[in-house]
């Protein structure tokens, strides 16, 4: 892997990067084992010179030397990294890819875009690092004339450390690895660890509500915000540096989550961390799901604040290589750059027996060994699996949520089910529905799905539209959140629309038409125009 | 104290309630040291058949029997308890007494007011419990005919509890020691305790982002909220009860801090917790401010997260009682319902002495004795002995505000200097300024000011406005928010203007537009129509 590497035009990650051999043979047994098939490939990855893309519509000015319309920019930029992107990227469909992609390198240069296009009639759809599996960075011109995309790359500095407040002005642009290895040099880390670390942004992060490592707590990047500074069509929008305020509603919560409909997030003053020395953890076992949420529930509501707390069902156990499939594994885990953390993980290990849990095994390094370590290792090589087995014809997604407690089994039970009825109906055949647990809080965890289907090729896309929207009205039907941390995007605006209160919408249009009054910014995420 | 005494017109509390003789000459011993003067009175409190009320320019309909225009009632709603506002009572100056008060006992009356007030072009300002000290419940009417407002005193109930997930369905009129004492009979807390808790509703908690009783973490009533009910001119809004959401910025933070602008909140489903039952704690003694400041410093940054870790400058030590004045005072606690806390206490007790702190006492009930008992016992009588020395000329006020820790020594002293200046400048006598923390995160405290001075009987308001305004100068200039918990209110408007982005206060006032489009809720509070 090479950090200069670009992008992959299609897939995850950068190009020359991907599964091992050893590793694909691990995922494709798994997937045969599964649907009891020999699984071939039946469809192909798209080449760059095989994707056809329509006349640029509009074309930026040689005052803006930093945009391009060149080939590979426009289609590495019109996807993210959802199933249906994939669908469609196999389908040779780049309908809606950017006319221009622009790499501001500063924020004088992110306005001049923003001007441009409003001159231009052109939608403005901020990028981040592309690994959006919602449908978020898609760009669609709607009603206006062209489209252009806007990638921070080129904005990835740390520009201040204060060690003092362990804090930090970071651009939006920051790509994770970078950030972390220009905050190792002054003993700090802002340990934000989503999936899709070394494909996102710190921008994209926050305008996400992406959520990190830490399973409590600081479970979103939300809190480690001390203040913004967004580009909007309006001018500059900057909220102070303070530790906590009560003055008003909190400006930054506003663009929090905001998904580029507001402006475009380019610096931020970041809260850090001392880097950890002391750890304790492990894995624990419980002979099913539900008596592991309820150790969950105990350790979540003791206000011990593990930074893993995370629960795979038996059957997620054995996909990953976790466990046999016979027990459902918690992978717990305190670290502190303070103090010895062995008497937060023994009260937990209590708060687990309690449940019927038996620790696997203890000690520094627990979380890189045994079935903490299978998961971990699994979990971050997981999204290349997708873009193979979708050449065979398997459909595999996920969604994410959160319930409180005194829903969460019949919840389960619900979506699981509802999951699995909807891949025999749009697939003809069984499937398979596994959950875990990202994120807890004391009144209630962030489960999260995986689904596997088999399906037909030519009729993915509409396959998983299928068994996705039959998944996702159930958690809207019985009280969950249409996203815990992969954000709305284009995939889950209907669920959202229901979820959210109608006269939020009104007020979110409106401050919209504040900041935007040409509706420019990303269009139709989150409100219609 | 009876439960069901009627506030008072004038001053903190119920009727019936003061200092006691004991605490009044404590009081009033330390303000003539202070001041090297005897203090004689030279005014006197309003009484009810003095104060002197505009006839009501609007009249609610018979439909409406929970609305009245009575003496007492638009008397004892005209102010909340800020300086200013006792001073303009001892001057019997109630131009801005509402026309009428609103009792409703449901959701459907708060609507019926807000329906009638948009036909009798009136006002509505929700009043919580009246305990704001920034003049945040007195009713302008602007350019309408007349002014509402709404006490939600009848709508108090815990209607729902869910032991499960720890949470509770709460009204927004309910008190804080009938919230908790409901909660009691299921073991469940809040644990939500202000200064103003027995004169303050969960609403105006929620409505101006109160600061409760734990100095870390769970700061603002904030993160406590699941989910928030609340009516507006153009209907009900309602969020999910969700335990963590990433679906778009929160609809619940846009309501948090709205300061009664943008609707009223009627109920919301609250996080609790259970009754703690292991302690530790005591105060430490520290040789000066600062060193006791990077003590707390170190504590924040530990990841310990004590319920309190505040700290007293010598002379606020001196003032209530807590020390003799040559020594900075930390009241340190730690608290749990689940497990012995005295690993934490302990980690805590070496980031002190690493910075000079000698413990004080130690023990279970350590809060309630020495220092820190002292320290508790006038931290919850102040706000009665505003009201008996403003009748003796004394000005005395408190401002609180937030500031990174790089930036904090300097803070300090150029807060503390230009208000000690402004005390000589507008009394033509030295005044004193003391310091504590409130509230503390990793990334920097929440200084808490308090300024004693001795003014000029019908000069008091003149000569507090310019006290507050040179020492609220200095907080914006000097980088802090205008305000950490005491909200925004009419008081801190105009430097709330200097602090919040201008483009947030666009799409603020857009926001509002879509909500309350005559412009009825509490105008000129945080934006201008």
């Amino acid at each position: 892997m090479s950090a200069t590497a670009r992008l992959k035009h299609f897939g995850w990650g950068r190009e020359g990067e991907g599964l091992t051999a050893e590793e694909q043979a691990f995922v494709l047994s798994r997937a045969e084992a599964r649907f009891g098939a020999a699984l071939k490939e039946s469809a192909s990855a798209p080449r760059l010179d095989e994707i056809k893309l329509h006349a640029p519509r509009v074309t930026p000015p040689a005052s803006l030397p930093f945009c391009t319309s060149e080939h590979y920019d426009r289609a590495a930029h019109t996807y993210g990294k959802s199933y249906p992107d994939l669908a469609r990227g196999i389908a040779r469909d780049y309908a809606n890819a950017p006319d221009v992609v622009a790499y501001p390198r500063d924020e004088h240069e992110v306005a001049a875009v923003l001007d441009w296009a409003g001159s231009a009639d052109a939608t403005v759809t901020p990028f981040g690092g592309g690994s959006s599996v919602c449908g978020g960075v898609e760009p669609h011109r709607g009603t206006h004339k062209g489209a252009v995309t806007i990638d921070l790359r080129d904005m990835g500095k740390v520009k201040e450390v204060d060690k003092t407040s362990r804090a930090a002005l970071i651009e939006g642009g920051t790509y994770g690895p970078s950030l972390e290895a220009q905050l190792r040099a002054h003993g700090l880390t802002l340990r934000h660890f989503p999936q899709s670390f070394e494909y996102s942004t710190l921008g994209g992060w926050i305008a996400t509500r992406g959520g990190g490592h830490f399973a409590t707590l600081y479970t979103h990047i939300d809190d480690f915000v001390e203040s913004l500074r967004t580009v909007t069509p309006q001018g500059v929008m900057e909220s102070r540096r303070l530790p906590g305020s009560g003055a008003g509603p909190s400006p930054d919560r506003m663009m929090i989550g905001s998904e580029g409909i507001l402006g475009i997030i380019t610096q931020a003053w970041m809260r850090l961390q001392d880097r950890p020395t002391f750890r304790a953890g492990g894995a624990v076992r419980f002979k099913d799901f539900f008596a592991a949420a309820r150790a969950v529930r105990a350790v979540s509501q003791a206000g011990l604040y593990p930074s893993n707390c995370r629960i795979l069902d038996p059957a997620e156990a054995f996909n990953t290589g976790a466990a046999d499939g016979s027990v459902a594994i918690m992978v717990l885990a305190f670290e502190s750059a303070d103090h010895d953390v062995e008497p937060w993980m023994k009260r937990a290990r209590e708060c687990c027996a309690d449940h019927g849990g038996t620790p696997e095994a203890s000690g520094a390094d627990a979380h890189l060994a045994g079935a903490a370590g299978a998961w971990r290792n699994a979990f971050i090589r997981m999204p290349y699996a997708m873009e193979r087995l979708i050449l065979r014809g398997v459909i595999n997604d996920t969604f994410e949520t959160a319930i409180t407690w005194d829903r969460f089994e019949q919840f389960h039970d619900a979506i699981k089910s509802a999951t699995e009825r909807a891949i025999v109906d749009a697939t003809g055949r069984k499937g398979q529905v596994t959950c875990r647990f990202t994120h807890v809080y004391p009144d209630g965890p962030a489960p999260y799905f995986t689904f596997h289907a088999l399906g037909e090729q030519g009729k993915l896309g509409a396959q998983w539209l299928a068994i996705k929207s039959a998944a996702l009205d159930a958690v809207i039907a019985n009280g969950g959140t249409v996203t815990h941390h992969h954000a709305v995007g284009r995939d889950h605006r209907p669920w959202y629309d229901r979820q959210r209160p109608p006269l939020f919408a009104e007020a979110l249009r409106a401050a919209k038409k504040a900041l935007d009054p040409q509706g420019l910014l990303n269009p139709g995420v989150l409100i219609d125009p």
